[in-house]
């Protein structure tokens, strides 16, 4: 077994997600996970630890969403499994990235609501989303499967104790600040983080993670930005979008590329046509787009923006954060621009002033 | 995909399960058994239910257990899940049947201990242990895989309501008698079976099935057994094991390879040299011994036995069935022999008087 994947495991159980003797631990992972799980089976058992895998599979759900015409229940035992556990871990380990592409939208979208209840459990425990290298997650990243294992575990296996004290100073500023800007190219936008709370992000719930983030004051976000990479919504790719913010709101929107996606994605709901995340990406193991959020959005030199619902965690007592059925993270590259807090420049060219 | 998998998903869900709209289902499958997986999810989405699958490996359990070296701990969380579920599939599917073999047999035995509760749970619910066919086990039945498939779907995909009502006459003769005698080249054992209730097996819980089986009163076991098909007992295969009962107890025991496994194996616990079950098999599609007891022990014209704990429900009301905690099947071929109840001969020569 390539050894990485050893040292993968036990970051995942020490680092992210603290495993002590009795825990008991729910993997959910697809088939091509297989070396991990295992690593994660001797990890937990060395730590008197009792796991159990949900085999996850784009395959299997799509033949099960096609056949189910009827209405959604909750799976009860999915929950009960859920609401006794210590610790979740989920692997992305697909085979097939576009496995449910003739699922219909509209069923994907009532099944999420009617698990709903899964995931909250879920995120109420000690919990950690992570990657296995597979070859669909490489073809999407444009590398061979060698290539891309090197990638995700350069991103991966890092001294995550180094980069949470890296990242105190900026989350430290980002807490303290009334006003971010961001200028970069065409991107021109500002808006106010008054009474918010920024959170530096350092491998607990996303391996690999390096980000700083917070929560726009929803009116506020006013200007233009351009994103440079790509981005994609419900398996929709769409390139050079732009748009125009006046009183948090989007006014004006286009795209080089699939603009009707573009159109489609703001007219989900009102909050859909707002900021509900500002994210500072920090991991400059990261160095090329992958099309994988898990990874894209800690790219370092970063900055990404995220139209629709606002974390909780990020909002401040008193504040509202923006509403929204989606959450759709979009990146633009700041290694030419700078990004301004209270009007004083603390990343320019793509360094921190204090590095 | 292979139709006759489509097949089996639907004996599974209908037959043995009687999966309805709204039941939550839990597969339990290894990574071989993708495609069973798949047609479940399909049959379980048209019929309205919610599946959840475990992924069973023998290489992460293996890892595990040898670095586990605590005290074991009841895993809550898979406590929960079966308590929840309306519905649990086993599926066997292993990529190696030696893949515990380097576990030792103590820990297998500690963790079987402490996981009772979930296999009772799981045994409280509609269950279902089947087959899916994979290298592993067609090399252990001596056959390429596509002559195992074969077979294996041979067994699997018939008229289960017909076998329910051809094994009917044979359930409430042996439910009737009071003696049972097994004539069959060295083999002349006999013993009562008064107030035990005979089971027709015919493919709700085992799939494939095919026997009736009841529990021996302890204490009346009399005569010898030769049981010229292999044994397996915990990874150990015995061959010409011949076993002298007196008093329902084993006096004298020999076997002509690895005498040593029946040795250990019979000194267990007292219950270990004492008869806990009697089958007939009568699937006369499973023409050939696989060693796989699934398969094994409804073969037909074969009788088996087994020494060790009785199952509850053959044990009738003011009776008492044999404890341990072995349950160790043997087969005996019935096919140049004869089954007499009560001195009444019921099988000659493999057939049934009936027939």
């Amino acid at each position: 077994m390539d050894p990485r994947i050893e040292e993968h495991a036990q970051i995942l159980l020490d680092w992210s997600t603290d495993v002590r003797s009795g825990d008991d631990v729910v993997i959910a992972a697809g088939a091509e996970a297989r070396e991990l799980i295992v690593a994660l089976h001797r990890e937990l058992g060395s730590r008197g630890a009792n796991p159990t895998t949900l085999y996850t599979s784009g395959e299997a759900t799509r033949a099960h969403l096609r056949a189910h015409d009827d209405e959604f229940t909750l799976p009860e035992h999915i929950l009960a499994l859920y609401e006794a556990c210590d610790v979740a871990i989920h692997v992305r380990s697909d085979s097939n990235l576009a496995a449910l592409n003739d699922v219909p939208g509209k069923r994907l979208a009532e099944r999420s609501r009617v698990h709903k209840p899964i995931i909250e459990e879920r995120l109420s425990k000690r919990w950690c989303l992570t990657q296995h290298p597979t070859n669909a997650h490489a073809q999407a990243a444009d590398l061979p499967l060698g290539a891309y294992r090197d990638f995700v575990y350069g991103a991966i296996l890092r001294d995550w104790d180094a980069v949470e004290e890296y990242q105190a100073e900026l989350r430290q500023r980002l807490e303290e600040a009334s006003t971010v800007r961001v200028v970069a190219g065409e991107t021109d936008i500002r808006m106010s983080v008054e009474g918010m709370h920024a959170i530096n992000s350092a491998g607990r719930h996303n391996m690999p993670s390096g980000e700083v983030f917070t929560a726009p004051v929803p009116d506020s976000v006013e200007g233009t930005v351009l994103f440079d990479k790509p981005l994609i919504h419900q398996g929709r790719e769409m390139e050079g979008v732009r748009l125009r913010f006046e009183d948090g709101e989007v006014i004006e929107s286009s795209a080089e590329r699939n603009e009707e996606a573009l159109d489609d994605l703001l007219d989900t709901d009102a909050g859909a046509r707002r900021l509900g995340e500002l994210g500072i990406g920090t991991n400059r193991e990261i160095d090329r787009f992958t099309k994988n959020m898990l990874f894209d959005e800690k790219m370092g030199e970063t900055v990404h923006l995220a139209l629709g619902r606002a974390y909780d965690a990020n909002v401040g007592e008193g504040r509202e954060g923006n509403d929204s059925a989606v959450h759709v993270d979009m990146i633009l590259d700041t290694s030419a621009g700078r990004i301004e807090f209270d009007g004083e420049v603390i990343q320019e060219g793509g360094r921190f002033v204090w590095e």
